[in-house]
C-alpha cells in the first residue's frame, strides 16, 4: 500500500557543544527559574511539593511539544481525539482496579511520624551505603577521594518539610557479598511487593534516615485524590490517575463513530493526578501532570500493523526483561523488525509504536544516545498485560520512564462491560457461517423466581455464564435428578423443572470479539524536563552564558527582534517586523530594553530562541536586517522580507542553518556587537 | 502609533437558512449525540450530572475555538501565557475569599431530603405560576390554550435523580399585582442574598415541587471540590474554581519577565471546577469546564488603552445596570468609544476588551444579533470590583453569560501581598523626586520584645501599618506619657521608651503602586454550545437533514474525502488526496463507507464539515475532483491540486465561496448524486 514516506526532519543534536563548560544541573535550574520556565506552585505561600506552575516560556514549550505530538500521532494516523473529564466516578475506578490497587507503600518513623515512600527509602539508603563503600575503598587504596556526594532520598510529605532530604553517606567499607547484594536489589527495586520491602528494611537494618528511629511496616497508600461530587455526599469521585478509563467508557461511541471498524485509535491529551507520598526530583515526580495517551484497538487474533513496514528498519536500544532479572543493564541495539521477528517485542503493533515513539523523541530534540526501551519485569507489569516497554530517557537523576507502551489485552473493556452489562465489543461478519453443536441452557424463569426469590437473578446469571464444560456437567447432573450451582460461596440445588440443558445446532454469521488495546502513554512533563537537560550547555568563554539549544519546532519563541537602540526612529520598524513575523506564523518577541545587544542576545540564548533579527540604522536607510543563529552565534544579512521568509522556512524545517547560509550572505560588520 | 489594522475576516452568518425548518433543540441534541460531539460522562455507568466527555468532533471543535482564542488574544497582544496547577492550596483560596464566600444557597425538602438550589427553585416555581396564569387567562378569554408546557427547574443532585425535573404549571389565574411582583422578582433573580431568598420562599409559599413538603431555610454550600494533598492529612487542597488566582500568585515573576513594565497581560486556558448543587441545561451549567482567562494589569491612575482607537467605532449592544434595576431589559446600541466617553463603561481598557470579545465571538461564528453586554448590578458584583459586564449569548435556554469582563481593581494582589508579606507591586521612577514631611515611627525592638513577648510582633506590625493620622494621634498620646495600641480586640500600652514618632523629611524617587486588574474571563463550553445552537438548521426539503454551518476556522474537520464507490481502483487516489490535504494543513477525513453519496454528504453536513471532495472515475482518467460547499450544496470541479489549493485558501479565510467560484468552474454533471 502506498503510504507516505516518513518525515526525515528530525533535528540533529546541536553540534557546537564540544567546547562547552561541564554540564551543571544547578546552572540549568538557575536559568529555568530566571527565565520563568516553571517554578513551584504557590511559591509566595511557601510552595507545595509536587505542584509546579509553567511560566510564559514553559507554557509555550509545553504547548509546542503537545502540538508536535498531535501532528506526529493524532493527525498522521487519523486517531479519534477525546477530551474527557478529570473528575471520575468512583465506580469506574473500582472496576478498573485503581481503587483497590493504585497504591504505593509508605512507612512511618515510629517516633516523629515522618512518612517515607518505602521503595525510595530502601533505594536511597542502599545507594548511600554503596557510596560510602566507594569512599572507604578509595581511601584504603590511597586514591584521592572525590568530594562527598549526598544521595537524594525521601523527604517527608507536607509543604514545610517537603524540601528534598539527602541521606548522608559515611565512608564504611562493605563486604564484597553485601555490596553485590545491594547492587542486585537496586537493579530490581521496582520489582518488590510491600511485604518484600518490609523484609528488606529488616534484613538491611534500615532506620529513619535523620533520626535513626525504628520504622513501621510498609502500608499501602492509595495515590488518587478523593472528593465528593454534589452536595449530598453520596457520590464519591476521584481525580483521574490516567486518561485511559475515559477512552474505555466511551468505546461503544468511538467504534460507532469509526463505522464499526477495527483497528483504530483514540487519543487524549490532558491532566492527570497522583497524590504522591513524597514528590521529588523536580518535574519528574509530581502530583499533577499532563499526559498524552493513545489507546489503539486491535483484533486479538491479528496484531499486525498496516504501516509496520515503514518503520521496520528503525534501530532501537532495548533492555529486555531477562537481562534485568539477571541484575544487568546491558543494551541490545537492533531494528524493530528483528525485535518483533525474534519475539522479544510481542507484536507488530507494539513494535510500530515503539519506533514511532523513538522518532517523536528524536524530532523534538531529545538526544537519542540517552534513550532506551526497558521491558517491564513480571511484578512490575499489570497481571493482564501481555507485554510492556518503557521509553526511558537518561537525565542527571538517572534513567527516567517517560513513555510507557503496554499491551493491555482485553482487560479494561472486559471488566467495564461485565460491570455495566453494556456491550463493548466488535462484530465482524464471517465469510463462511459457522455451524456447530452447542449446549444451551433453557431457564424456566417463572419457576426460578418463586424458588430462589432475591437470589434468583444471581443463580440465573451463574448458569448463563457457564462454559461448555460446566454446562456438560450440569446436564449430566440434571439427568441424575438434580445439580448444584455455586454462586459465590453459596450452593443452590437445581432440578430439571427449573433448567434444561440441550445440545442444539448453532449457526454463527458474525464473529464477536473484545478488542485488545495497545497503549502508548506519554508523561509530557518528564519529556519536557529531559529535553531541557539535553538542550542545556554553557559557552566555552563563559560558564554563566547558558544556552538552551531547543529545535525551532518546539522553542517557546522562534525569533527575537532586537532594535540596536531604543531610539524612537526604530520603533515603527520594530512594530512592522513584529507584525510581519506574526503574519508569517512565527512566534516572535521584541526585546527593546536598554540592556546592551550582547546582554539581550545572552538572555535570548537562555530562552532557547533559535533566531534573532537585529534592526539598526541601516535597516532604516537600506531596508536590511541581520539574522543571528543561537548555537553558532553566526550572522547573516539581507532585505527584511527575505530574512523573514528565511526564518519561516527555517521554522517549518524545510531548510537548516546551512540552507539559510545559501540564501543570505554572511554578516561581517560590527562583530563586536555579540 | 502605527498599529496593525483589525483583521476583517469575520465570517458572515450562513445566508441560506431562510427556507430552513423550524429550529428544534431536540433535533440538534440528536445530531450532537449521533455525531459524538459530546455526551454525558460515564454514560455506561448511568452518567453523572454536570460532567461531559467530548468526542472526536467536539474535541476538535473545542481545540479550534481555543486556537482561535489564542491567536485573537494571546498572540495579537503578546500576552504572557501561563499553565498553573488545578490543585490549589487552601490558604490561597482562603485569602482570595473563595473558602468563605464562593457558595450557592440550597434548601432541603424537610421530609425526603431532596436538595434544591434556592434561586433556581424560586425562579422555576414563579415561572410555572406565570405560565399557569397565562393558561387561565387564555381559557377565560376563550382563546385556544396552547398545549401545556412544563418549566424546567431543579432536580435533586445525585446521578440517579439528576434528570431534569419539570415543575408542572396549573392553570390558575393570578392577581395583576401578584403577576407584576413575580415578574419583577424574576428580573432580579441573580440579585438576592440567602436570607432574601428565604423570605421569598415564605412570602410566596413555595414548597418542594413534587412532594409539596416544607423546605428548610436556604443554607450556604461551598462550590469548591475539596481534597487532601499528600498522605499526612495536614494539607488541604481545592480544585481551582477559576484560573485567576494562579496568575496573581505568580505576579512578581510575570512582572520580572516583562522587564518590570506595566501594562501587560497574562493569559491561561485550562480546566476549572465548580461543585454545582444541581447542574442543568446541558453544557451551560457543569462541574468541570474549560476557561480562558486574561488578567490585564494596569496603572490605577491610567486605565487608557494604547489600542483603544482601533476599536472605538465598534458598535455594541449594551444592557446597563440602571435599566435592569428598573425591571427592564431594553438594549442600547452604541459605539464603545461613546460608551466609555459617557461613563457607562468605566474605562478604555475595559471598553477595549468588550469590543475585542465581541469581535472574537463574531469571528468564530456566533450570531451577533444574539449577543448583548449586560452590566452587573450592585449585589451581583464582588465588593472590590469597580465595574463588570457579561457578554451574554441568547440560546434556547435564554440569555447565557458566556464571558465576564470585570475590573477587579487592586483587590487580589493586595490581599495576597498582605497575607504572604511578599511585594506584589510595581515601581516606576518619578520624573521629579517628591520631597515632603512624614511621620515615621521608630521602634525600640530590644525593649518591645521582652515587654510584649509573643504579642510583640503583632504590636510592631500594628504600629508600622498605621497611616499618618493614626501616627499623629500616637505621637500626641506619647507626648502625654503613654498611648494605647489596638491589636484585634486587645489594647496594649506603649510608652516613649518603646516607640518614638518623629516628623522627617522624605525624598521619594520612585512611585510604588499595586496594579489594577481588568479580567476578561471566557467560559469556553458555553460559547461552544451557543455556537452549535446558532449554527444548526435543517434543510427545507427534509427536517431530518440537519446542517451545522460552522465556519471553516473552527469546523472540526475542514474537508471530507468521498470516493464515489469503494472500488479498489480509487483507494490509492484517496490516500494520495488525504496526504496532500494533510500536507496543506487541512484536517480532512475520508468516508469510504458503503453508504450512498447522498447519505455521506448528509452525515458530513451534520459533522459541520464545510467542504467535500468527491473522487470518481474521471479523477482517475482526467485527474479532476469536485468540490462541494456544505451550506449551498453547490459544486465546483477542477484539477486535484488546484482544488486542494482552493480549499487551503478557503480555510485560511483568504477567499470565501464566491471567491472559489471565480477560481473553479461549476460542476453540473451527475446532479442526481446529491
Amino acid at each position: 500500500m502506498a503510504a507516505p514516506a516518513r518525515n526525515p526532519d528530525a533535528p540533529a543534536s546541536p553540534t557546537v557543544k564540544k567546547d562547552a563548560h561541564e554540564w551543571s544541573r544547578a546552572a540549568l535550574e538557575g536559568v529555568l527559574a530566571k527565565r520563568f520556565f516553571y517554578n513551584q506552585a504557590f511559591e509566595i505561600y511557601g510552595g507545595v511539593a509536587g505542584l509546579y506552575d509553567y511560566g510564559p516560556t514553559g507554557a509555550a514549550l509545553q504547548a509546542n511539544i503537545i502540538a508536535a505530538w498531535r501532528n506526529h500521532f493524532i493527525l498522521e494516523e487519523e486517531m479519534l481525539e477525546l477530551d474527557t473529564t478529570i473528575m471520575t466516578l468512583s465506580d469506574v475506578l473500582k472496576t478498573s482496579g485503581h481503587v483497590d490497587k493504585f497504591a504505593d507503600f509508605m512507612c512511618k518513623d515510629l517516633k516523629n511520624g515522618e512518612i517515607f515512600r518505602a521503595d525510595h527509602l530502601v533505594e536511597g539508603v542502599l545507594e548511600a551505603r554503596l557510596k560510602g563503600d566507594e569512599q572507604a575503598r578509595e581511601a584504603e587504596a590511597g586514591t584521592t577521594s572525590k568530594p562527598k556526594e549526598e544521595v537524594a532520598a525521601e523527604g517527608s510529605e507536607d509543604k514545610k518539610t517537603a524540601k528534598k532530604k539527602k541521606i548522608k553517606s559515611a565512608a564504611v567499607k562493605l563486604d564484597d557479598a553485601v555490596k553485590a547484594e545491594y547492587e542486585s536489589v537496586l537493579a530490581q527495586i521496582d520489582n518488590y511487593t510491600g511485604a518484600e520491602l518490609g523484609q528488606l528494611i529488616k534484613k538491611f537494618a534500615i532506620k529513619s534516615p535523620e533520626t535513626g528511629n525504628e520504622l513501621s511496616e510498609p502500608v499501602e497508600f492509595n495515590l488518587m485524590f478523593e472528593t465528593q461530587i454534589g452536595p449530598t455526599g453520596y457520590v464519591k469521585g476521584y481525580l483521574r490517575p490516567e486518561t485511559a478509563q475515559g477512552h474505555f467508557v466511551n468505546f461503544a461511541r468511538l467504534l460507532d463513530f469509526n463505522n464499526g471498524r477495527v483497528p483504530f485509535a483514540s487519543a487524549h491529551i490532558g491532566k492527570s493526578f497522583r497524590n504522591e507520598i513524597s514528590p521529588r526530583a523536580g518535574l519528574l515526580r509530581v502530583r499533577e501532570f499532563v499526559m498524552a495517551e493513545i489507546e489503539h484497538y486491535v483484533d486479538p487474533l491479528d496484531k499486525n500493523h498496516e504501516r509496520f513496514d515503514e518503520v521496520k528498519q528503525v534501530k532501537l536500544p532495548f533492555l529486555p526483561k531477562g537481562i534485568q532479572q539477571s541484575g544487568k543493564t546491558d543494551i541490545t541495539t537492533t531494528t524493530i523488525g528483528e525485535a518483533v521477528a525474534s519475539g522479544m517485542v510481542d507484536n507488530q503493533t507494539l513494535g510500530y509504536f515503539l519506533a514511532r515513539i523513538y522518532l517523536f523523541l528524536q524530532k523534538i530534540g531529545i538526544d537519542t544516545q540517552r534513550v532506551r526501551f526497558r521491558q517491564h519485569m513480571a511484578n512490575e507489569m499489570a497481571h493482564y498485560a501481555s507485554d510492556c516497554w518503557d521509553a526511558e530517557i537518561k537525565t542527571s537523576y538517572g534513567w527516567v520512564e517517560c513513555v510507557g507502551c503496554a499491551d493491555r489485552s482485553a482487560y479494561d473493556l472486559t471488566v467495564h462491560s461485565k460491570r455495566t452489562h453494556k456491550e463493548l465489543h466488535v462484530q465482524v461478519p464471517l465469510k463462511e457461517p459457522k455451524v456447530y453443536d452447542k449446549l444451551i441452557p433453557e431457564l424456566n424463569r417463572k419457576a426460578l423466581g418463586p424458588k430462589f426469590k432475591k437470589e434468583a437473578k444471581a443463580v440465573e446469571e451463574a448458569i448463563v455464564e457457564m462454559d461448555q464444560d460446566a454446562l456438560g456437567s450440569l446436564q449430566s447432573q440434571l439427568q441424575n435428578g438434580s445439580a448444584k450451582v455455586k454462586v459465590g460461596s453459596q450452593e443452590y440445588e437445581i432440578t430439571p423443572d427449573l433448567v434444561k440443558v440441550e445440545l442444539k445446532v448453532v449457526k454463527e454469521t458474525v464473529r464477536t470479539y473484545t478488542p485488545n488495546v495497545i497503549e502508548p502513554s506519554f508523561g509530557i512533563g518528564r519529556i519536557f524536563y529531559s529535553l531541557l537537560e539535553h538542550s542545556f550547555w554553557a559557552r566555552e568563554e563563559d560558564a554563566d552564558r547558558g544556552v538552551l539549544s531547543l529545535p525551532p519546532l518546539v522553542a517557546p519563541f522562534k525569533a527575537l527582534i532586537v532594535p540596536i537602540s531604543n531610539s524612537k526612529e526604530l520603533a515603527p520598524l520594530v512594530k512592522q517586523v513584529s507584525r510581519k513575523l506574526r503574519s508569517a506564523g512565527v512566534a516572535a518577541r521584541v526585546d527593546d530594553s536598554s540592556a546592551t545587544i550582547g546582554r539581550r542576545y545572552a538572555r535570548n540564548d537562555e530562552l532557547g530562541t533559535p533566531f534573532a533579527c537585529t534592526l539598526d540604522f541601516a535597516s532604516l536607510s537600506k531596508g536590511t536586517m541581520t539574522l543571528r543563529e543561537r548555537d553558532t552565534t553566526s550572522q547573516l544579512i539581507g532585505p527584511i522580507d527575505e530574512v523573514i521568509s528565511v526564518i519561516r522556512t527555517l521554522c517549518d524545517g524545510e531548510i537548516d542553518w546551512q540552507g539559510a547560509q545559501k540564501r543570505l550572505p554572511a554578516y561581517s560588520g560590527q562583530q563586536a556587537l555579540d
